[in-house]
């Protein structure tokens, strides 16, 4: 069976949930998983498609809805959490190079709890002190490492590989048929689908 | 127990899982439900919340997420279906007209069925013709009546009403100590928060 393909950016508030669950959940179902970082933002702005920036009474829902459906799964969650991430582009290059490196799931994992759960920035110093050296990642290394041209180009790639599938938000799961799910609230949706296929 | 409160508006494509679906979950929970008509297109065009004209790939995800979701219910459905609805307010006028006189329920359910089952639009001329009859209701009488200012009037107020419960889409739903769900994929949950209050 191929890879479920996880497309995610790292700044997707509702992605908290997703990268809470889903290791498990793949675990139980016998899948595996290909985490696909890429820029949400950037497809989003293309489309004028801007949830919650300039809309305070929808961004106030989702903040409780991710507030009810964490404690519904148990997780941890402190709402709001900072955003819109400051340094998401930072963020999820370095995602792009940790996939490279295979330490992509970890860092994300341990990225969003320290956003949701203390209220540290993904992406930010503060972020990257704590989270990289629980890796074993050399933070001034990586910091370097993210901001070359070669990590620009797969980030940009796979921002442009989330259009041809369609994708339009985060998160988004491709199944082995090419079949999309968009949102957490899809996550189950999809493992099912892909699971048949 | 007070009524769940259920805020729809015809015209919103998601509402056609939630209608065919929340009689028969309603009556499972022993839960009473107030139908509350509205403009959610006067909500979302305050708050430059558009999600699908103008945003194609959206829409079309759309589409075939509600066709999913219908055959994971058993439903039948014909997408797309004509979208958006030209008689959007003439069709939620008479909703409130229906709420008033305590045909609302059958009212909506059978508009969404010919709207999505057979691609005839809520509230057109088609649709009035099928669907009032089957209610013992006059079309001339219907027509007539919705276009008076204290329909209009009702209408605006119920609007206003959602607003003020902090309702940017539909479906919406209120439970008993004003907690709000949104969304069809939110009626289960919605249900039993309610069922807890």
């Amino acid at each position: 069976m191929k890879p479920l393909e996880f497309w995610y950016s790292i700044g997707s508030t509702y992605s908290y949930l997703t990268i809470m669950r889903i290791g498990k959940l793949v675990e139980q179902a016998g899948v595996t998983l290909d985490w696909r970082p890429f820029s949400v933002r950037e497809i989003m702005v293309e489309m004028d498609n801007v949830p919650f920036a300039k809309k305070p009474i929808k961004a106030a829902y989702m903040w409780r809805d991710i507030e009810r459906r964490a404690a519904g799964f148990n997780l941890p969650v402190k709402v709001p959490a900072p955003y819109p991430l400051a340094d998401f582009d930072r963020a999820n290059r370095i995602a792009t190079l940790a996939r490279q490196e295979g330490w992509c799931d970890r860092y994300t994992l341990e990225s969003y709890k320290r956003w949701f759960q203390q209220g540290i920035p993904a992406g930010s110093d503060a972020s990257l002190a704590e989270v990289l050296p629980i890796l074993g990642q050399d933070v001034a290394r990586v910091v370097d490492a993210q901001s070359a041209d070669d990590i620009g180009r797969a980030y940009s790639e796979a921002t442009q590989e989330a259009r041809e599938r369609g994708i339009f938000g985060a998160p988004s799961f491709v199944a082995g048929d090419g079949e999309l799910f968009w949102g957490d609230d899809r996550l189950e949706e999809a493992l099912a689908w892909h699971s048949d296929t």
